[in-house]
């Protein structure tokens, strides 16, 4: 047995006493978000037996990443954003990632974490990143409404450091995605209503305009940018933008998770069985030496 | 280039034709959930711009899962469930590991699958278990209500298979749940309305009688009992109880995960630093034969 | 702040003292694997210096499972069986993971956790679950060698349970597959030196003969056949079997990985994008009453 | 049924034929690593019933991940890095995750998923950083020996970027790290036997020099600088140093797993119960307004 305190430090320091540590594995974790008492726990200080049934679960979601409460409308634009979010079908690698899961004999919490896991940069961050773009463009114009050459300055400057692909903005399958208008509609009826500020909305009509006239072809607001402007206009941070997604997106990883488990299927690839792949490397060859070369 | 046709049963069928293939490939995947065509997503056959800002986060879930739409009422109970679940602090593993996870430097979508993937059978089935173990009961007796001698039987049939913790009842924690009294209320009341059947609610009841009788202190339903409760009261199959679980807690986790970047830390291990772990394995020893007993 | 000692089973209890809640902490992750000072560790008491530059990748695999040093022979049986296991093309679900991952922004180590995540009970559990048979038609006759009777029985037992599907024979895509061999010939030649005692690859033989008996078709051992014999000879436990498989697969899961960073792809689901999926679901309709059914 | 071709780009261009589809499938995923007919399987050509028992498994590491053989000394080297780097022990994040995950229920994928996951950037991705930093300095001085200048040089551009903590030197715990010394004896060795070049490993110790001279106290290499050196003088891409390093650490991972599964223990966090963590959220309140604020 071979039990001592090891300081962080190397054992140069004096030996922590036993307050001293007890101490230190309670600081260890700490958290605004909830407290616990046995038969008590206090979400930002709120007894959560008050708010079941009292909360939506928007305001919910706000209340635990914010630390306060959302009034309803603010909390009706956030579920708008949350229910638009929640599928784009089988083909959509991280629904693929949860239906093969399944498949491998997964459970739920498995398949559902191994797709939500892709849910990174690319697949998963676009909405991030467009509200970085939007927060980029408000931040170089602090004190006045962002116009055209600021805005193409910004976008320009994202375009060198990222590619091409402006996040939020067209779409691989949709010329105009059906979600877009009706959450612009919101926000803009939010916008009307006093409810929410309505800056971001029009920085992202300004890059609309920006690449429509440099494609010569509209390259209407996606999902992505849809939601960034509303979770921009409700405060959240770049981040939580990915994070929100991920809580919505996660309703059709599951949905798509136990419709698989209903259908069956056993360790199912990602393509059919007479589809085979393209072998792109070396001929058949062999490490037994070859006569003719060997030395 | 190695393209060829391969029979997944191996080449003694004739190889199939390209049209058949590509009729292999396209019903490899399948789906009543979504349609998409460009410009156009239908969920379970609804528009879904027509969803957006009119169903409720959680009738969405239930829609995405089951099919039909829930009633408001239908919808607010589940809603409830979804609200309580969503967090129990910095020391369950869900949460400590998404905690840990952005102190490697993991992005949130990485913190929270590998979070939610250990929300398993026992900690995160508990509420799936409990809606079998009710299941069972109710299936034991299906023209009446179970009445003690069938929940008696059915629970030690469960505590024969699985071990003496009954899921769903009691708590580590807490010894009444603040969350489970607010809930059966609202399934109360619910009954009461004529919304569900107060079938479940009743068949936990007499659980909770039964381990009372036999412990001689209360055993009440917990989070994972109330829940398991409304569940099956709205009609969800068990696995489903986890999947709304998972949905709920992944508030929680990505609330920690958010708070933690926030906080900073780096490669947090699960102890303090002067907390050292137990050792309990060999002394010290030398791959190098000892020359007394050595061949 | 709210600091105080919260027993695990309510503050019925005394509080604990300091000195005895760092020793509960202390003791709360234990091991008898690694052994860690500042300048030293010690895996299972050889200090690590020792163990580089002189045990094989296998055996420290070994010794770290197992507690023990394996001899060379023992080492080198494990190590085909590793070698053996590393890869089965991009169709198989936990690669086109890997790659689907590194398409949606993901690095390699989370590319290699939700595809290892998926090597589950169907997917990456044969080699266990053929262990765990043959380790049970041994277990039916432990003073001789398992005759066909025994065999049929537990056979006909394991198929009971599971299904038809015997977990190490037969291969979807392999009449002969072509690791098998190789590792059984292995087998025996450890056996003729007298490393591994032949009778789980008898037994595995008699399961081979039983299924040629029963299908009118010879269904050779397959891969995981083949190394649950090694693992079971060389002393491993069952889901010891899986572990080492995961090792193996890891190797593949990286590779292709790594390869598809190189080729790039932006957001790859499973299917190319002219292949659609199967809508199996209801036909376009509307939340918006129908004048003519509308109460 | 809803089955039509949809093309990437919309349906303005002509459908594919059958064919074009099949062939765009077929390419969908493609791959130098393995070829697979009935039968036979091809690892970069070389039949892998060959393989098996012929090549350790370090170079069949290296055989998948860069496509050709490496020689027994270059393999042996590739080895005693991945022998080196297996475990640091149940307080490091990915380790305590596993072990947390199967008291959760997880079986040994899912907590190794976990796990692996979180060998991300800071906690894995030392030994691929250390690597770039190394080769930014030989970038720097193509054709001559990098002298002090211009290794102080990129250093502080990397700390300009990324901060004061230099990957691969020090560590937190050990003032020497115990498995530096023997890997580069190692490496000196297989220079001095011309197997390796020294470029790196004196660039490496150029950076020492510095450090030292900075800190006015050593600063030794640790584990990640001991491979990084490993792996650039063996001609590994820096992500590949991550590769390698999860192969390695997931033994550690597995190990682990596997003792805490023989140990039990059910849901369990990573503090003793004794130990409570540090709430800094609000006191408790209410929703219900205050009669004397309300408005």
């Amino acid at each position: 047995m071979n039990d001592r305190a090891i300081d962080k430090t190397g054992d140069k320091r004096p030996v922590k006493t036993a307050e001293q540590r007890v101490q230190e594995a309670t600081d260890w974790w700490s958290t605004s978000i909830i407290d616990i008492k046995p038969g008590r726990i206090g979400i930002r200080g709120y007894p959560i037996e008050e708010l079941i049934g009292t909360l939506s679960f928007p305001q919910m979601v706000w209340l635990m990443l914010r630390g306060d409460l959302p009034s309803a409308e603010q909390g009706a634009l956030l579920e708008a954003a949350m229910v638009a979010g929640v599928d784009h079908g089988p083909h959509a690698p991280s629904i693929a990632i949860a239906r093969m899961g399944v498949t491998c004999g997964l459970p739920l919490n498995g398949a559902m974490a191994s797709a939500i896991n892709v849910l990174d940069d690319v697949h998963g961050g676009a909405g991030q990143q467009c509200m970085e773009l939007l927060q980029a463009i408000s931040d170089a114009s602090p004190d006045a409404e962002p116009g055209p050459d600021v805005i193409a300055a910004v976008v320009d400057d994202f375009i060198a450091k990222n590619g091409k692909i402006i996040p939020g903005f067209g779409h691989r399958w949709h010329k105009v995605d059906p979600r877009s208008g009706r959450l612009l509609q919101m926000v803009r009826d939010a916008e009307a209503a006093g409810i929410v500020d309505g800056r971001f909305g029009r920085i992202a009509l300004g890059i609309e305009a920006l690449l429509e006239s440099r494609k010569g072809a509209p390259i209407p607001m996606n999902i992505d940018g849809a939601t960034a402007v509303i979770y921009l206009a409700l405060g959240f941070a770049p981040p939580l933008g990915r994070g929100i997604f991920i809580l919505s997106r996660s309703v059709g990883i599951l949905a798509h998770a136990w419709e698989q488990t209903q259908q069956g299927g056993r360790i199912k690839g990602p393509m059919a069985p007479s589809i085979p792949y393209r072998y792109t490397g070396p001929a058949a060859r062999s490490l037994a030496p070859d006569p003719a070369t060997s030395a």
